[in-house]
Formats: C-alpha cells, sequence, structure tokens
C-alpha cells in the first residue's frame, strides 16, 4: 500500500511516524499543501493520500486528488457540514472510481463509531461527550484575536454531562490592562456560554500541551431495561492520535477500492476489520 | 423487516422485547429449539432469525436455516471456534444466498469490536478484557450440563489484567457425590484454564443476578508515542444487552443480504452503521 502525506504540521509528522511503523504500507511522498503539481505527476503509483491539512481545505483536497485517480482519508471536523461534505464528495468518488474517508480523526471518528455503538447497544437512553482537558484549537485561536492580547491558549475543561469550562491562559500586549482585556474576552461568542477563566500568564508556552482526552458515557435502556451504563474514555495525544486513526482508515480506503465499492465513507460506515493489517481470519482470531 | 426468535429463555425473552421496541422490524414468530419444522413452513416470509440458544447448539441451527432461506444472527461464545464456525457456515451462507451473523453478543461481540479499534488507535501495547463481576450464561449452562448437577450457576470474578476466576454455585441432584460433580465440573473445558471455586449450596437461586460488567483497557503507543490510554466499561444486565445486540446485528443482516453479500461475518466485519434503523444520512448526522 503506497501512502502519501499532504501537509507538514502536527498532524502530518505524525501520520509519518505511524506509516513508518504500519507493517504493511510504503511511505511514498511527503508533499506542502502547495505541491499539488508534483502529486499530480505521482499519482499513478499512489494508493491513498492523508490530507493532514486545516479542516476547511481538506474537502476541496479531497475533490482535486479523487479527480487525479487518488483515494484520501482526512479528519474534517466541522460536525454540522460532514453530511454534505461526503454527498459531494460521494459523486466524484464514484464517477472516478476512487474512495474518500472524511472525518477519520478521533472526534469526528473513532469516537463517532463508539457514539453509534453505544445507540445499538442501549437505543433509549442519553449520550454525554466530555472533552477534555486539552487545548481547543478554535477556542485559542479566538482568544489571540481578542484586542490586547499577545498570545493565548484556551484548555477545555469536562464539567460532567456534555458541559465544558474553559481555562484561557493569555500574555498580553503592552498598554494594555488584564480587566479590560480579560472583559472583552468572556464577552465573545466563543467564551460568553460557558464558564471561563482566564489567567495572566508571562509565557504562555509553559502551558502549551498536545494531550487530550474524552469521556464518551451512555445511561439508556437495552431490550426495554433501564439502567445500562456504557461508557468509553480516552487519555491521548491529540495529532498522535488523529493520525494513527487515519492510518487505519487508509486500510480501509484501499479495501473498498479494491472491491470497487466507490465512495466517500464517514467512519460509522466502516468495519473495524478494514483498519487492521493482517487477514481477516488472523483479526478474527486475534479480536473477536 | 421480518424477525423470528427461536429459544425461549431468557435472552429470547429480552429478544422479544427488544424487537416490540424497535421501529423498524416485526416479530413474526417466536419457537421453541424443536419446532424446525414450523419455522420451515413459514420461512418464505422471514428475514432474519435470532438463534438464542445454548450456544453449542447455534452453528447446527444456522446451518439449518441458511438452508432454508433464513439469515440467521446468534451470540455463539467459545472464542476458539469462531473462525472455524464462520469458515463453515461461509460455504451453505454462500451457496444458499444467505447472510449468517455469528458470535453477536457483548463478549463476543460488541466488546469484538471494540478490541479491534483500541488495536487501530494504539497498535502497540495490551489490551485486558476484565468480565464481571457477573453471572457468565455459557459457563451456567456448561455446569448445569455435568451429570450429578440438579442447579447451577457460575459467576465470573475479575482478577485484573484479563484473569477471571470463576464462582460455582451448584445443587446436587440425588444419589451424587459432591466431590465426583466437582471433579467432573474442573475438567469440563468451560472451567479447565481457570481458578474455579465449586460451593455446594441449597439453592441456587438465592444467588441469581442478570447484571454483569467489563473493562476493556488498552495501553500504547500511537505514531510511536506511548502513554495512550483508552478504555471501555459497561454495566450492564447480561441477557438485554445480549438480545439487544442481536437486534442490532439483525439489520446488519437484513442489508447484507439486500445487497447480495451473502456470507458468515463475525461483528468485526460489521459497520456499526449498519446496526441502527433509520437512513445512513439521518445516522451521520446523529452518530458522526
Amino acid at each position: 500500500m503506497n501512502i502519501i502525506i499532504i501537509g507538514t504540521g502536527n498532524i502530518g509528522a505524525a501520520a509519518q511516524k505511524a506509516i513508518l511503523a504500519a507493517p504493511d504500507m510504503n511511505l511514498v511522498g511527503v508533499y506542502h499543501h502547495n505541491e499539488i503539481d508534483k502529486i499530480s505527476c505521482a499519482a499513478s503509483s499512489v494508493d491513498v493520500a492523508l490530507l493532514c491539512l486545516p479542516t476547511r481545505e481538506a474537502p476541496m483536497y479531497a475533490d482535486k486528488l479523487l479527480r487525479m485517480g487518488i483515494n484520501t482519508v482526512d479528519s474534517f471536523d466541522i460536525h454540522t457540514q460532514i453530511a454534505d461534505v461526503r454527498s459531494n464528495l460521494m459523486e466524484i468518488a464514484k464517477s472516478h472510481h476512487g474512495v474518500s474517508i472524511i472525518s477519520a480523526g478521533w472526534d469526528p471518528g473513532s469516537d463517532s463509531m463508539i457514539r453509534a455503538l453505544l445507540s445499538v447497544l442501549a437505543p433509549q437512553g442519553q449520550t454525554y461527550t466530555n472533552f477534555g482537558p486539552g487545548r481547543s484549537m478554535g477556542h485559542t485561536v479566538a482568544a489571540k484575536a481578542i484586542e490586547g492580547v499577545k498570545d493565548a491558549l484556551s484548555i477545555t475543561l469536562p464539567l460532567g454531562h456534555g458541559k465544558h469550562g474553559r481555562h484561557v491562559y493569555i500574555e498580553l500586549q503592552d498598554g494594555y490592562l488584564f480587566e479590560d482585556v480579560k472583559k472583552r474576552l468572556l464577552a465573545d461568542d466563543y467564551f460568553a456560554h460557558d464558564e471561563t477563566e482566564v489567567e495572566l500568564v508571562d509565557n504562555v508556552n509553559t502551558y502549551q500541551t498536545t494531550a487530550h482526552g474524552v469521556l464518551l458515557e451512555r445511561d439508556g435502556m437495552a431490550a426495554q431495561l433501564d439502567g445500562q451504563h456504557l461508557q468509553f474514555e480516552m487519555r491521548i495525544d491529540n495529532p498522535s492520535l488523529t493520525a494513527q486513526f487515519m492510518v487505519g482508515c487508509a486500510r480501509a480506503a484501499y479495501r473498498l477500492k479494491q472491491e470497487q465499492r466507490y465512495g466517500c465513507y464517514t467512519t460509522i460506515e466502516l468495519a473495524p476489520v478494514w483498519m487492521l493489517p493482517g487477514d481477516d481470519n488472523y483479526n478474527i482470531q486475534q479480536y473477536v
């Protein structure tokens, strides 16, 4: 299986390590996002491209690569747009006899598979997704955009039952007062609805982390009997888990392509065994 | 989707409740295991049969029903024989244009899917499956089948890191000696490999419970980075969860049949969305 990586950020770097450790994959190229012509020239020898790009750019690249005959895996994470992205890429994948797997990080991604499975097991009930503690990119970017903020870092704190708090570390620009900046930040739409603590620090980098976590909890009924409790929990490195799961999904993309089941898939449409190295019989003996 | 249940024990009873609560299923028959002629007469109007039978009998019934043109779901739970059972039923399912999903309880079953997924997320590491405390239906049935046992109950005890003990309560049949019966029980393949305590009691029912639990833990590496911790935990009612998951797998069997993807499948070969009611687009919006 010949794999290329597009993107050279945290996830791209972790994806290189994941592919090098995979027994069934060759890393045949690492490309910057603007090297699309180079990729086009190499297309005939590539099975799957991992799109390790800013989330908003991923669908456009998936479109381009499918047209080149390259199957794709991305970690597109804007939940409300996933169904539309899938629908658009479905047509292109089918008409170019390719496979695109989208939203294949940990949330959306592996957590999506778990959420679906929790509802299979207990069809009536509530599922809560509790993120953190860990860095939120969206909130960090929003905090950095506040007037008077020199640098910022926003950590997501799980408050239980799907509610989240924010701990925001900020450095001040010269000439600004902390209380004024804090007030502006708390009034921002990103922070106004959550319990938010703002802390003035000398150096935001002291608090940087790629560690993250999630707790998925479901309480509900199975066969009409209440009181079933199910939960899934991870304490992980964010870029490493994202990249490793994308690598698993690359196997699924390759297999679906081989079986001529062209199209665009989300992770809940994939069987776990498609993501593992080794033949099915071996994996059935290992995991079932 | 027209479903029948074969078997009138705990799982069969729970399966009735699960099907009655399912928005997309009709329960069109409940049969005792010896009513195979009746089932044969009704076969043309049946989509999927849930085999709620003692585990050793399930493969034979799956074979019979596939030959009648009925797709099957069972919860066959002898881990070491699953690959062989799959291989035997594969031929029959394919030649009769049917689908058989085997080992579709919670372990093997939903836990199998989780174990596979944990290894996708952290390919190097250790997974521990810790069961209990709770009654093992398979071990209880096995204990009851021992000559000289009037009634029995086998409780699984988690000893940590995937090690388990068994606490077996038995009542004796008249004319049998406890030591003889205990020796036979300890020699049975279900008990020979675990630390097993056998206790003679006046009334097994005093100790009955259908509550159970499991903790799946994996510590390992993702993208060559160590220290990733992942776990799945359930506190559930055993027959209810087993039956509910079988109902989910009946949807998968029905779908695979519609798509003419005939054969015998274990749960790690199934995508979660195939097990949910509602169309894929709706489920993608709900769960991804």
